[in-house]
């Protein structure tokens, strides 16, 4: 299909295509005249990839570029590709690989939250930027005041893990496809997850004010 | 305090300070004569709030002005609140009260969401634009092939209520508390679930690799 095509089937304007193609996130159509390409299939997958990391995961272009690179080069090993994949996403300043807090990569990583990991015997790596997420989201708890102890963080957990179990049952075996599962399924279950939370604190409190 | 002494005690700039005064992000100081005023615990405490919203959050400072006014009008019913603030600090084209896709405040929801809704017995208002939010997130998931069927969906469920309940369980009686705690809990709360969903991750994939 021509470029008009690939925009009318995939909803994203033909200028918004270009730039896909310019920046390297739309691989290239193959040629037919000097000013024509053909696209097929794989560019309507690739563009409903991006924007659904764009728009949904709120990821910036950037990034999804990043993502792209991890999705497009198979042929590491499994724990590789997870972390280098949770990097790519990564929230905050720790997993932003452009900004820097002056710290060295081996430097230990947040206190409290390493030390509550060390005792719940989750087995993560000792310096993942994750564990520096996890320490500041919780400090930020504690600074208004959220009372947010390691016996709730605990409970959260339990039921975090069980959540992790059903996300990671549903990984294809293919190396590519795992990849992509791990992005995406990380990315785009997010906000499912939180809007499924919002709707439970209102079906809990209905219930709750009904029963008084 | 004087304005110096609040930047030192909060960690903020007195530029940024004075931003937040002009926004009314933060209350005016106690006059002390025309050009100096006294601030208190209350304005650290406000300043810690802002930050925490901005930085962890994620908020705009138009959505924490919005926050804010929640926090700070008190004598509203007790599902009014919830709503109010989940509205307020709600993700998506739909809890945007300056956004639009032309459709009426009363018209159906997602389809989708709100068939699942029922068929799961959660008591959530029908025309909830929250409802849209889960629609919109789970497409996002079928666009990209995640398998998310309506069998995972209540199995993320089951979890997600439990985790609500132990939200709910720690909200306080008082209204302005309780507001308070329903706002900065539900977007406090998200980078740690999310960092732990993470690590889960992380946790169960390296005890799998172990024991094959």
């Amino acid at each position: 299909m021509r470029l008009a095509e690939l925009s009318e089937t995939s909803g994203v304007s033909v200028a918004t295509l270009k730039y896909y193609l310019r920046e390297g996130l739309l691989h290239p159509g193959q040629a037919v005249s000097r000013t024509q390409a053909d696209y097929d299939e794989t560019h309507v997958e690739r563009v409903r990839l991006v924007r659904a990391l764009s728009e949904v995961g709120g990821l910036s272009l950037a990034t999804i570029g990043r993502v792209l690179e991890v999705i497009t080069s198979p042929g590491q090993d499994w724990i590789t590709v997870l972390e280098t994949a949770q990097r790519a996403i990564g929230s905050g300043r720790a997993a932003d690989p452009d900004s820097s807090d002056g710290s060295a990569p081996d430097q230990p990583r947040g206190p409290r939250a390493s030390a509550w990991l060390v005792a719940r015997g989750w087995q993560v790596h000792p310096n993942d930027p994750l564990i520096d997420d996890l320490e500041r989201a919780w400090a930020a708890c504690d600074d208004v005041g959220l009372g947010l102890d390691e016996e709730r963080m605990n409970a959260y957990a339990d039921h975090v893990e069980r959540i992790g179990e059903i996300d990671v049952s549903t990984v294809p075996a293919d190396p590519e496809g795992a990849i992509r599962q791990v992005i995406l399924g990380t990315v785009l279950v997010d906000p499912v997850l939180a809007a499924l939370r919002r709707l439970a604190h209102q079906h809990i409190s209905v219930s709750r004010t009904a029963s008084h």
